[in-house]
């Protein structure tokens, strides 16, 4: 990894603004940052201190390109750690190309995805969990996914994970002491307290390996089917939790064939609701390549709604307890909602009616927001966030679960091993394996295609 | 106008970035902003000097929200002139979201569209005129009018008119003290020094208002129609001069049935391509809807360019020849360019017999990039440069150009009153109303309904 030149890019969102950010970072930012900038004060930028801000125009020759805000960090005080300088211009389409393009013709290069952050881990600023963490703060669009993205990025497990690496490799180094003075049969590494050690240890990777499967949930939204005969108002419901009109809705049956995905941030939790083609009996083939789909969707779902018109009910009682059977015998461990709509357009006896046959149902009118709230508090219930509430640390990125399931199988070894009193240099093996796959979660242990595909996945500018 | 409160908006691109910056305005913006940021140094932002940058975290009670950087800007030192914060943050829309709803809902104020150069303007940090180039530069999108709204946001033609208001004004005070002393009969203001002036401020004003037709253009880019029949590579030219696949292209005659407009910047002069149906005769409804459109198209064009295929011309000379004549009898005035496409479909001697019969014609293959340099070079040396060039003070907004008319008509009233001796009082009533109407220009005269006007069309965040 070449990180010896100086790097330019757009920090902020492309497109036109008030003002908008052009980032350079390296050991040249500043020198080339002065050559074509002309200070209102009338000072040159390498005489200034880190962390102040001058106003000036950025010039070519003779032409003058921009009045502009220019920020200096100096390193190692600088998001990245090196020397950085970031340029408050006007925020034209045109204006930023030209100052881009100004700097790429005068010793920039332009950055890479990610390659501000990249650097700032390769200059000990972030430890690689963290510089994750960033991606997914940027693209973090609900508050649990935000809140676990931030605990990440301000240290999170990794600090948790770097102190048992410290203590791990204290005792590691003491057994490969040992192994120096084998012939004299030492023990310096206390066998009881390493087991306690190893134990502790084991019990943190569990955690956060079965932190694993809410924190994924959360970060990207728990699926939800809604499942129902066309025109039973699935849309509409999704535009009363939307409060907005995204999905289209329409009076002909059968609007909805393919599956629309909407997520919507319920009491801070995303939920990915995937509308689908219900699945009464049909001939229409369309329709059938439709319920299939709706099968395959309700696999994927961690909750189920199922749908119908309450004005239907009398005529289809029969058929919706049916289709409500087959559901349940096909995923009898999947939570599922049944919610009859618009009841807006029934009287009362014919409601009694419905909750006698079918007592679990919620009753809603999606037109006029009846219910919703009681769906709402339905589903938030259904989520154990608890874990999520008592700020405790979720694991939400492959990559990290990975790793953590197989130190733990390390672990695992180092503590069968020490329970039948394997050899120091045997045991030493696998807490060298298990330190290992610490080491890749926080990037001590890293090689360059692995940085490579972390950084792929981030925008340019960061 | 309230100018009171604390303003806070977006200032960068919407959208999600690197990072995003918020930006707070008004007496209470470092005391709000020290609220809910808790520094790493530790110190509060309200003890730090202006034009630094502080690291910390934006905090809400327990929650943290991001970690940011914040720049403190302290009155008059800022943009707007009052004490402002710019909150650099992750770049998600959802972070963005409640770092301004956090400041909503701790008294601020979601600023109005350019309230923050409203503001700029209210507490002399710029003109008027200065002001409404900001929405110029921002909005700029090729090196001309990126030049132009550059100029006029310096100080450009609004210095000269605050020059000679400043010497109008001695003279109109001159001239109504003498009326303070109208029984003696004194003239304190030299007579011909005066007429010397309103001579001056003519010319200047003249000036300014012959620039308003070139410049207008030059912001505007200039209009160019294509004309020629259908599939005679209209749009594969657009996109040779536009160097992107940005027209749709196809091989079915007549596929360009609306005009489609594409600005393309040549040597930094922006012009806008205007693609039309031709001019063949025809019995389609729709295609003579289309012929109606090409010539008003024309009409509105600065140039015409003609355009057909190499390969029609043996069977279509004459007709090609009857449209050309048509076009230069309507638009004798109009710069017409001529030119042979797909000149690589045909041989040497077929393109000299093409020459033989229409002389000024421009040989090109827009598939090939050939002569695309030629028409390039031969759009811009019909455009008058010369001004451009020159750094000439040049009017680009109507308001200015319609306040410039105005006092060009005052002063005119002004030296035919010095002419003809009028009275000292009524002389007096027309240099008002020239300064009056210099006024309107820079802002010394105005008006909330006007600065409304002006202000309403910048983006949110300026």
């Amino acid at each position: 990894m070449i990180v010896n030149d100086t790097i330019v890019a757009l920090a902020t969102a492309s497109g036109s603004g008030a003002i908008a950010v052009i980032r350079l970072s390296g050991k040249k930012a500043i020198s080339i940052g002065s050559k074509f900038f002309r200070s209102v004060s009338g000072k040159s930028l390498s005489a200034q201190k880190s962390h102040t801000v001058h106003l000036g125009h950025i010039i070519d020759g003779p032409r003058v390109i921009d009045e502009v805000l220019i920020t200096i960090f100096k390193n190692p005080q600088s998001y990245t750690g090196e020397d950085v300088i970031e340029i408050s211009c006007h925020g034209s389409i045109y204006i930023q190309q030209e100052i881009i393009q100004l700097f790429l013709r005068n010793g920039c290069r332009m950055a890479n995805a990610g390659e501000f952050t990249l650097r700032a881990f390769l200059n000990g600023k972030l430890d690689l969990s963290q510089a994750e963490a960033v991606a997914d703060l940027i693209s973090s669009d609900n508050e649990a996914s935000h809140q676990i993205a931030m605990q990440q990025m301000r240290g999170g497990f990794s600090s948790e994970i770097a102190k048992l690496r410290e203590e791990l490799l204290n005792f590691a180094s003491l057994i490969e002491l040992e192994l120096d003075f084998a012939e004299e049969d030492v023990e310096f590494a206390d066998r009881d307290q390493f087991k306690e050690l190893v134990e502790r240890i084991g019990l943190v990777l569990r955690r956060l390996i079965d932190s694993f499967a809410v924190g994924n949930v959360l970060k990207n939204g728990i699926p939800v089917a809604i499942v129902g005969e066309p025109n039973v108002g699935k849309s509409t419901l999704l535009n009363a939790l939307l409060n907005e009109e995204r999905a289209i809705v329409s009076d002909i049956a059968g609007t909805t064939r393919d599956a629309i995905e909407d997520e919507i941030a319920i009491g801070g939790i995303g939920f990915r609701f995937i509308d689908t083609a219900g699945i009464r009996d049909t001939k229409d083939v369309v329709e059938s390549i439709g319920i299939k789909k709706t099968f395959e969707k309700i696999e994927q779902a961690q909750v189920v709604i199922y749908l119908f018109n309450s004005e239907d009910f009398k005529v289809q009682c029969s058929e919706f307890k049916v289709e409500l059977e087959k559901i349940k015998n096909k995923y009898p461990l999947k939570p599922l909602i049944v919610i009859a709509n618009k009841i807006d357009k029934i009287d009362a006896e014919q409601i009694a009616e419905m909750q006698v046959e079918i007592p679990e149902i919620l009753l809603l009118s999606a037109k006029n927001g009846l219910g919703i709230d009681e769906l709402k508090s339905k589903l938030l219930n259904l989520i154990n966030t608890g874990s999520l509430r008592n700020n405790e640390t979720i694991v939400t990125n492959t990559r990290h679960y990975d790793a953590l399931l197989k130190a733990l199988e390390e672990i695992q070894k180092v503590k069968y091993g020490l329970e039948s009193n394997l050899s120091g240099d045997l045991l030493a093996i696998d807490i060298r394996q298990a330190l290992y796959h610490f080491g890749e979660i926080t990037g001590q242990v890293t090689n360059d295609e692995l940085l490579g595909n972390i950084f792929a996945n981030f925008c340019i500018g960061k």
